[in-house]
């Protein structure tokens, strides 16, 4: 039995060990990464993949620590993904977070996992989902991401989650501009954590003045995620909306967009990678210099190289 | 004559207007850019561009203003591209600089220009590089470049500039993390503005003993420039700068670098463009969600995927 299929044997056994490092070689793009994910492939489950985003500090840790809990208390395998850097459960912590990241990861049964995409070159988005799929297939019923609020990471919670909750503080209230900016657009379910300060209910509020009517529209809930209020109806609403998203044909849709997107990714970050190759090669160098030389603009250059480029492409089947 | 000659002619005439025009064009990736820009090519001098560089509020704005009126003293014509987009230039400005500004760009003879980039795709570094080579034809001696610092804009200096000026503030002594992210690799010539504050020795002593000895090391000086003080060695310092690495080969090597660089964000670019466009076309799609329902991993599809890309690629012309 080869590595890759003894791995992929102790993943769909459940075996952490396995999982870590399955997750670790999809995550390092390694040679194997392939081979393990069309191996996996066919025990998808489509489970919930829930999405939190939101600023720093407005709780999403917390909040997920407990979903986690309360669905584990309810019989269900939860792992968690995080891509946000300034997340507690990524190690960018302040004492405070670290005392309860330690408490999500000594809870067991919730599986937790990291993922750093600061400074990867592109194509990130695609091995978020890759990874998102592994843990699919590893069997956990519902799989929860952090990721920062929109516009601070490299990906975007609505290309890799089914169902979005974003996370706000009370005192969001103050800065509408931060709202507006996307935020409004994104989530499924809006939360308005640290519910105890006096301003949640006016927060509360303007948010489900901004978000408007309709059937369609997001909830508006409130927690105290740190003594767990709110939580568990919390937990319910967006399983209960993941269901109806399912029934309605809705969470299709948002999985076919995303795979699209994610199929674009992986294209351009392999036109990215020949490019990088194909402009340190010697014989391009040199052609365009002297192309240069010749009085022609880059951009005439540039078109003049794509043919050869797309040629070797075909030929090296980068 | 066509429109596309009118303008060349004008811009080679020294029509400020037809200046303006065709730099909007080239900006705005405009059907005409080709045609101008190769219409150019011949005319280009390969005068010095300087670039500007270092955190919002250092003051390069100032110094820039400064320079611009001493050159023109000199009897140099001098333009001035920004691409900052917290310069004043650029209207980001608070009231004090933008005072200064009008000082500026009311001195006849020194061509003020900003470039928002901010948003932009991709390819950013051939559209700036494209502009300075209007600007070069035009006929300016001298072409002042200002960019914000290391990380935050879409354009490192490096790449566009023959010769860097890094100017930091006094007090960037107490962080010597912002020096260290960066700033130490891009200069020639280091500025410690605003040097009537006390700590400005001190700063200027850092620099040099964190920029190292040997004959090649990047030149520490202080300016004050709202009074002009340190201003005219700053800018002899960098013309002769400029003049040594013209004689030594370094202008010629550092030009093709970018020259590189800028031909490959070139067809980076038209690769964006040919995925964005074929992820929207409805037999791409569907075959990828063919293909995904057939259990293959999109790391598979994408590779299937790629060969008809390419095809189309040489037969669009893209």
């Amino acid at each position: 039995m080869s590595g890759v299929d003894q791995l992929v044997d102790g993943v769909l056994a459940g075996d952490t060990r396995s999982l870590a490092r399955v997750i670790s070689i999809v995550e390092a793009r390694g040679g194997d990464a392939e081979a393990i994910l069309s191996r996996l492939a066919k025990h998808l489950r489509g489970r919930p993949v829930i999405g939190f985003s939101g600023p720093p500090g407005s709780g999403k840790s917390t909040i997920i620590g407990r979903i986690g809990e309360y669905l584990k208390g309810n019989g269900l395998k939860v792992a968690v993904l995080a891509i946000d850097p300034s997340s507690p459960f990524t190690g960018g912590a302040v004492l405070g977070d670290r005392v309860r990241m330690v408490s999500i990861s000594s809870t067991p049964g919730v599986f937790i996992r990291s993922m750093a995409t600061r400074g990867a070159r592109g194509g990130v988005v695609a091995y978020v989902r890759a990874v998102l799929r592994v843990l699919d297939a590893a069997g956990f019923d519902v799989i929860l991401v952090e990721t920062a609020g929109a516009g601070q990471t490299d990906v975007s919670i609505n290309d890799v989650a089914d169902v979005v909750a974003v996370v706000v503080t009370p005192d969001i209230g103050d800065s509408i501009q931060a709202i507006k900016a996307g935020l409004l657009e994104i989530g499924d379910v809006y939360v308005v954590n640290k519910a105890d300060d006096s301003r949640s209910s006016y927060t509360a509020s303007m948010l489900e003045a901004m978000l408007g009517r309709g059937g369609d529209r997001p909830v508006v809930l409130r927690t105290v995620a740190t003594r767990g209020e709110g939580v568990d109806v919390l937990a319910e609403t967006l399983l209960r909306k993941w269901e109806q998203l399912k029934s309605g044909g809705g969470l299709q849709a948002r999985r076919r967009r995303q795979t699209i997107a994610e199929v674009a990714a992986l294209i351009m970050e392999d036109f990215r990678v020949a490019v990088e190759r194909f402009s340190t090669d010697e014989e391009f160098v040199s052609e365009v210099e002297r192309l240069i030389a010749e009085g022609f603009d880059p951009k005439v250059v540039s078109r003049k190289m794509m043919d050869s480029i797309l040629e070797w492409m075909k030929k090296v089947k980068i």
